[in-house]
């Protein structure tokens, strides 16, 4: 049953919002949406605009987070995120440290999945954004948002994640607590710093393995089909057995 | 800690093995291992063969199933099971419907983040290998492998993922058994296959997006780095969202 | 020695001008150039504006054309251009048949290594586009535009290029025209062509081979290396030897 | 006409040859061939084994002296040597230095194409491969091979290629030898490499531009068609213009 205050997407025949349930009112152009309707109701419920125009209510996911929240920079890219998913193996008995958070997309795919998520965020302003975002994703319970610098945190850890200007000591501090057989994932967008990983990280750790990801979308229209004109580069990972 | 019969990965200086707890002895290059001794321990203890060489004991993740498991057939690679997750925000709340489940790789990487999985695999001697690897990986209780042709099975999903020779029956099917906001998840090795799925999904569906994700690794050596001179194309991966 | 009317490259420190030498004057930020003063000079010669720039003149290359030229269209990019010339080989013995011809830029290329080539335009308006980008290449005197329809061009080729849209009409009828040992490269965009391409010339042809080629740009700035963003798909090239 | 001891490639139902007319015999799976029955034959001319199967006579292109001709090492791939002449416009106007001259094969497709081309080998052993080589491709008369250090060249060139282990000092030296508006050419397979040259030519050129060709082959079979699961990384190309 959503409360008040939840974030929830509303999903229109065209077009998407992302809403608080709560008070107000939100204008579309099929109409006007009274926000405490959608207190009480669950997930898949419909409502009406104030014209009759139907709008189904939903919980946002994690893609949805990267798409709609409030950014204080480019997030990582879903396929990146992905990307560490798949070659840590992150799962739900999972104790996961994470920086910097930046926007916060990362710990809200890592929150949705691991037992617990420490990520911090050295600019107050930016850990306050992402301390919001991580809320509205109901993730506020096994997600810690910390406005402090990693090297400071201490503990053990089946997964680092770094996405952030990374330097030797970085890589040092990853193996110092991560628990045997955990795993260090660095996303790095330049070369430079993919070198300096993979050359701190080959003598303490196994398994290393720098990969970049090229996604490619594919087009199909009554012309015909062909990959997009586009394809993003944006970073390369590194991943690091302990 | 580690029970008898449970599946392994034991850690030596250069090699790791993935075997079970229990009866009998290991022989290594590195000397022999009474596997008895590993009941009773804890992740990240430290076991000794008969002539004093250290091994690490640890749980296997989803990516040693990958590469240890017992195959019936070439599994989906982990970066592509990672686009399926971040794609469709796959988390702990989220029931999944899989088909086929060939080894069973893509259930334990889904039965370690979602509630519960029901996979589909119509080859009952691929079903058995499946079942087997993923009680290995700890995941009898959410993940439950049935021997039976995905179209047969009714219900309510948060996310579909199809990884096996598909017809527009299966991609109306997905849509009747998911969830408003659910996500349908199609990999297909084959450009027919993908044009047959964006077809089909097209009406049905919104925010369809069909992507190839290239993986390129980067080798770094005393010569030089440079991307590595093979780049594995896998398939295509279409995303549809009910 | 260049002549009234020749199409030359003027490069002052910052800026590229693509003139005609001849009669007039060209008014640049660093000042204004007497274009009679350029008749006469020869390639690599200076020349001053009215407030004493100086200004390199150069007789353009194929990628200036490519640059510069006045388009009716999107042309074949260099790099697929390049394609064709290293996958058949082509030099200064070969007759090569061309369409279509749209801006001119294959023809430019082709005409500037082959023996003569033919080039076919549908429509005329391309065709005298095309025409003058050609002579001012300075290549008339071995590339031949036509505003005709290829399956009417009969003859003897070593190379056949298409960029257009194709049916097999047009495979055929490239078989019918290539000497034995002669090359077919088809361009096409999109991968209904493509299949349609791969198909018709299947049976007909031996040394079969289509291609997608990728180029990435590297960036290299003060925050560091990486491959551009954006990396465009133009489209397939299949090479087909008779 | 065809000469004794000339290079031809002789064409079977199934297979090629790369052959000399002239004295001997030549046995194939379809019959034994007089070697001296390809004297005086025209290329497209046809010829008999002793038991009757029949063999077209082709004069081989660089496509067939890359497939063929006896190598020293690894070639550059005809795509990147595509590249080269597509970014530099190479024309029947140009004259090119080229070094290392390998087997040389760049050597032979920039002599089907410039006006003259001297290419130098600082191996001897290698030298001697790659003049038979060009000798066999009828280029002796406009491919001039040096068994010497490039430095040591001088004179005035359209184009300067460079497929070997380079410094600094071959970024200037190439300057120093070029025509204004003349191009530079660099290829480097590892990254190290690249950024030397990019940082070396940047202040002494203009239009400097370094991609990466990646080349994808497309398999179209009775099981559908996909990208090959290979894709050669060969190196980046540094294209600088003086």
């Amino acid at each position: 049953m959503i409360g008040s205050g939840q974030r929830i997407l509303l999903v229109g025949d065209e077009r998407k919002y992302f809403l608080k349930a709560g008070n107000g009112t939100f204008s579309t152009d099929k109409g006007i949406i009274g926000l405490d309707g959608i207190v009480g109701a669950e997930p898949g419920d419909v409502i009406r605009s104030h014209n009759g125009s139907e709008f189904t209510i939903l919980l946002p996911k994690a893609p949805d987070f990267f798409e709609y929240a409030k950014r204080s920079g480019a997030p990582m890219l879903p396929r990146d995120i992905g990307l560490v998913i798949a070659c840590t193996g992150m799962n739900r008995n999972d104790s996961v440290l994470d920086a910097g958070t930046g926007t916060g997309i990362a710990a809200i795919y890592f929150g949705g999945i691991a037992q617990n998520v420490t990520t911090c965020e050295v600019r107050p302003d930016f850990a306050r954004i992402a301390e919001a975002n991580i809320r509205d994703a109901g993730l506020a319970t096994n997600v810690e948002v910390l406005a402090s610098d990693v090297l400071e945190i201490h503990g053990s850890y089946d997964i680092v994640h770094f996405d952030m200007t990374l330097n030797p000591d970085h890589i040092r501090h990853a193996h110092s607590v991560l628990k045997p057989g955990g795993y260090l994932a660095c996303y790095t967008p330049f070369i430079e710093y993919l070198f300096m990983v993979m050359d701190e990280a080959e003598p303490l750790f196994s398994e290393l393995k720098s990969v970049e990801c090229i996604e490619r979308e594919m087009s199909r229209t009554k012309r015909g089909t062909r990959p997009s004109t586009r394809v993003g580069h944006t970073g390369y990972l590194t991943i690091a057995r302990k």
